[in-house]
């Protein structure tokens, strides 16, 4: 199922090869996964939106790759995004990331996701030194 | 504001007392934070909850202890648990998060949830090379 | 904090006091909470809002009162309303609620969230015979 | 997949057919989609929510039909309902939307949903002239 | 489709023959789920998510075994797990839940998803009587 | 309440004064929102977070200005934001929003809210006829 027509020859189109093409390049692999050829619909949205994701997670930052992918599930499987828990959990293995780590990745999201429940359900009022917004804030916590 | 009364002496009673001992203990500090004393309300609520926490959080696992934290700030935004946020956040920084560090581990959750509302909105077909649940599963993606 | 001006007088509007009017005669109360003083600002939006509260929740239904309210929290609590929560926690101690029956509520509502993101982590394929959609459904289960 | 089971002739239930002809007649087709023929379990269910949606999306109000569309869309991605964001979309292409129209709503979703998440992990605190719930709200922003 | 391999023969592991003995004695059934077969991949994770679900759902509680399984399934449409309100609906049917009572909780979860969104739309401030969190908390509302 | 702390002099640094700069000449106004010094903690993340906030929002773009915004609320409604659904609000206002359009908008949301938990509830199965990733997706609906 998709709400937007997956085109035969999505590279017919010029803009639309030149990302395909970059993506190939990037992740040193002919594959393109789905994501991107449901968004080459629109040239412009599948450009910006490739940048974004080619300069977080395809370029060396101050995060590791593989913690990066571990970050990105988390949101993804709190967003309920069956699409993206798939693509990043198998890009997490391809950069490395054993049964032993997956196992403790669920674990730690799962009681994340309990905590959270517990504190919206008790309304739990934040405590005063956790606030770093004030004038006043202390050095260390 | 808050859904349970919080007592003014918690540790009159004794199984709350051994818990916040052993917060305190684990902590190596003397501060018990909100969530443990909005907990308090229910002694059994709180014991099976700290040992969780305990267990993932403040053990020695794979996951190195600024990594689950971030893993734990990344579910608590999404799940939209302001109390999770402000705590967890304030332990990644005593754990030694940086501005830099946090400001990219935001830029990823910006995105991964950018991403997640894309491909929910697409509704993008799960690429059957995803899929580990099969009978001949992939041994590498 | 409110995205609406909250009007000082806000039974003047004769529909606006009609609502408020039948909140009190149903609730036995002379109490009208910040609900439905904020949805004031449309009579129409605080009507037909009312209404289905009413129908629902302030009706003799199948479930029990108490029951309504609790699914009414866990609802709640995992859309994120801090509002909802405080006010469905309130009126669900009104309805007989102890401490010991929030502090189970709570549990069971920390361990769904915790297996719901497990479940959508590991995209657990649903089971054939939980399909009632089906034209041969089982009996039972 | 369903969790109710869906009756081979709904319609032999008076309450269904006259729904059902209404859905028909409102609509000028002979098509009734899945979600009522799911809701069809329970024919009080299914004619309050038709009544709901009938008289915000099938009736003329203040905001045009496809606009109403696209919200009912961006609230669907958001809550992560797959049914409901494509048959929204589906609408809204009944409705004029185009593929321009659709990437750019789709940009916008995904904007707010990056910038909802940098806000509730910054905490950032409401400016005062946001709120409209004082007793001397600002006549303009 | 699934994040990790399911095992043909899960149960030549002996963790994982002796909890899935377990859930085949607490459940009177030979019917293993697959959320279960899917939490084979890590004996540990298996482990303690049986044991929590065993220790709440099929423990006698305070709250009585369909009451629980209604508010499981509320919080899992609330977080949009699939699965989950799959499995959920089929035991609270098989716990005694027809077709009018399923029809009645829906509609409480839908109308409290109506007014979620409203006082989130609204930022209706909590009124102070909500409060059990101060020092001097009414006895009752 | 924040978890970043907010500098008494942002504009102190060059890049964060360039933002400040081009968003008070972008709107034409001197006042520069919360969000914008929470996010001046991290200049980079500033600087991507506002040209894409300019791009789509303060541009002249396909979709009329009032009705983004209102997208952008729908949004931020359903993920729980309260500073988006606060800055958003009085954002159409100032573009004509009123309080008719107001409360349309948000029964809208409210109704979309519950009918998305209705289908999730019911796992309604999406019509053929939504599906437009196919081979022969039909030229209209």
């Amino acid at each position: 199922m998709a709400t937007t027509p997956q085109a035969t020859s999505p590279e017919n189109n010029p803009r639309v090869k030149a990302v395909f093409d970059d993506i190939r390049a990037t992740r040193k692999t002919d594959f393109v996964n789905n994501m991107w050829r449901s968004l080459a619909f629109d040239p412009g949205l599948l450009e910006t939106t490739w940048a974004d994701v080619k300069r977080l997670m395809a370029t060396e930052t101050l995060l590791d790759p593989l913690t990066k992918e571990m970050i990105y599930i988390a949101v993804s499987i709190a967003n309920g995004c069956s699409y993206c828990v798939h693509s990043h959990t198998a890009a997490a293995r391809a950069k490395g990331m054993g049964s032993e780590q997956h196992a403790e990745l669920l674990a730690i999201i799962g009681l994340a996701a309990k905590t959270n429940h517990l504190a919206t359900g008790l309304q739990v009022p934040v405590d005063p030194v956790f606030d770093l917004g004030g004038p006043a804030s202390p050095a260390g916590l």
